[in-house]
């Protein structure tokens, strides 16, 4: 693994766009319209802010990629990795943007618009052309980022080391006595130690408090007796970490190291239905089955992973209903979790890739509970 | 002005919804639909991130307000400053969550749907309701959060009382022979040592650099005889600062002191217009006329100025076109610049309220061009 990757070519881009606009096509689109965020990096590697000045580019099968943008940010839209594989079309404040763009698109036609452009924007084109019609680029192209090429992998496998080692250097800080905020601090140190650029959550969720999924750290002292739910993760050289691990303050009671077991095995079995052609929902059955037949199905309140790419959490969801196949180069969590509320909760997450024979994971530490001071 | 301002409080939140829901009944819409971001902080007191998971608060007239969350993430909705003003209804994973918001909004209703709403989750309401329609709220109703109250004033007015200590003190560090991004770092340093809690921009446009108004900072290191464009700002108790100034690295040539003159004459002008009952629009004109006259109208690439408060962006826009007339309360910059490209720029800011007899500054530092080594 190089300590500094090669960074993406003109050619990386150029083909991104390419196999986006083909894409489109085959699913009946006119086109791709893409706004800040993570699908314009990928495609684009630009990385301008949302705004409410128009940033978008125009992917269609049989025309040259068009990116507009405000006047004043075409100098930085032109620094771009991929700029030499896209044409700027430029718009000044004070003129309307969407009748800027609208003769780049087919005026009748149907395209797929990333999911997190701004609504004003896709109201502007809706009233600048109403004969379109629009489909986020999720619905319509779910899979667009979610088959890594080689270099990507690698990228992620070494997001995942870091994330390895960080929970290494975890277990061996205080916990009792300190505030769930400081951990959290360490955390986040020791991610970038490894070489993240951004850490984008780091959860320690410690007695009760572990029992809400969605929390990230406050005030809360840890006590002795505490279980503590760790989840971190973040971007190291733009590509995502992110896993999970419930550790325990001191000796755990067997009611907590069942639920603990339980997780580890749910975790465990959502990992070996991993394999080339499965359906993702069958990935969230198989945690959710070990789950609901030790009694607690209606603890596991979310799904049993994302994907992960140039974000955290991206396509392909594993979650019920999700009939998408797994493709291999796939990456993906597996974090079934049991929340108690009031109590504790437990999860337990790794990043896992789909190869031609079966899962491989990007996170290998223990999965048994640590016991921590 | 107390350190720690005193935080709103439930009646605040209250009010400030009831006015929403007025307002949009005056304006003929069936409600406000609001998405995480400044809108929903503003109502709500609530700052979750925008993901792929509908958050939303949904504000009708004749109705309670209602936030619709994901059910992992309703403790921490509960938790919000305002959380007493509305009722949470959370959906879980799985479940489709346009379903959910659905029952809550008149099915051929008209709504203003926040700006920077995920169009996934517009598209996702149009699907499900195809009778509704929707405007985006800055264009219903862009004077919302437009007039601050006291409290919210006395707030923008120490967020710019910070902004001016950090560029007294940026002025007494050294910029010949140093990179843009160490001055950057040392603005930012300096904002937070200053109150801040959040740096939002910290830009340092040296030399040709400060031709482009959207440069931030780069790896050029600073030069003697360099024109410098300095602009930075951010959130301080949860308001915003935004101030420019343009500083000379030595001596400046007489042809750098005209432009900087021409700038600081325009920016004189558009404060000067400021007073109740006149348009946006007249503030952009009063400062452009100076610049067209110096003959530099070309050169002077962006609207006049953007209003502040719980972001440090958003409306009114000083801006050709804007015929909003300026009403007593409302907070923006007043920032012209003169663009040369390959050579240097001059941006000079001010944040600048309304008030009965006319505008008044929130940013008091000389505006004559300083010299730093």
């Amino acid at each position: 693994m190089p300590t500094m990757p090669a960074p993406f070519t003109t050619d990386d881009y150029r083909a991104r766009m390419a196999r986006a606009a083909d894409a489109a096509a085959e699913a009946g689109l006119a086109g791709v319209l893409v706004a800040p965020g993570p699908d314009l990096v990928h495609l684009t590697g630009y990385r301008p802010v949302s705004t409410e000045r128009l940033t978008m580019l125009v992917l269609a099968a049989d025309r040259e990629p068009v990116l507009v943008v405000p006047t004043l940010e075409a100098p930085d839209a032109e620094e771009a990795a991929g700029a030499a594989a896209f044409t700027v079309r430029d718009w000044t404040d004070g003129k309307d943007p969407y009748a800027v763009t609208a003769p780049l698109l087919d005026a009748d036609g149907r395209f797929g618009v990333s999911d997190n452009t701004w609504a004003m924007h896709l109201l502007g084109l809706q009233r600048q052309l109403p004969g379109t019609s629009y489909t986020s680029l999720t619905e319509a192209l779910p899979m667009l980022r979610a088959v890594k090429d080689a270099h990507e992998l690698a990228l992620i496998e070494a997001a995942g080391a870091a994330a390895d080692e960080t929970y290494h250097e975890i277990l061996k800080v205080r916990f009792a006595g300190r505030g769930e905020a400081e951990v959290a601090a360490d955390l986040a140190a020791l991610l970038k130690q490894f070489g993240h650029s951004q850490v984008d959550f780091t959860v320690v969720g410690s007695g009760p408090n572990g029992a809400n999924p969605h929390h990230e750290a406050g005030d809360r002292t840890i006590l002795h007796g505490d279980m503590v739910v760790l989840d971190f993760g973040g971007l190291k050289h733009g590509y995502g970490s992110d896993t999970s691990r419930t550790v325990h303050v001191g000796e755990p009671t067997p009611a907590e190291q069942h639920v603990h077991d339980v997780v580890r095995e749910a975790q465990q079995a959502g990992f070996e239905a991993v394999r080339p052609g499965v359906a993702c929902q069958e990935i969230d059955r198989a945690a959710r089955e070990i789950i609901e037949e030790a009694g607690y199905g209606d603890l596991f309140i979310h799904r049993t992973g994302h994907g992960i790419g140039v974000t955290t959490h991206e396509p392909p969801y594993m979650i019920e209903g999700e009939e998408q196949s797994l493709i291999p180069g796939m990456c993906f969590s597996v974090e079934p979790g049991i929340y108690l509320p009031g109590r504790f909760g437990v999860r337990i997450e790794d990043i896992v890739t789909v190869t031609e024979d079966g899962g491989r994971r990007f996170n290998n530490t223990a999965r048994e509970m640590a016991i921590v001071e």
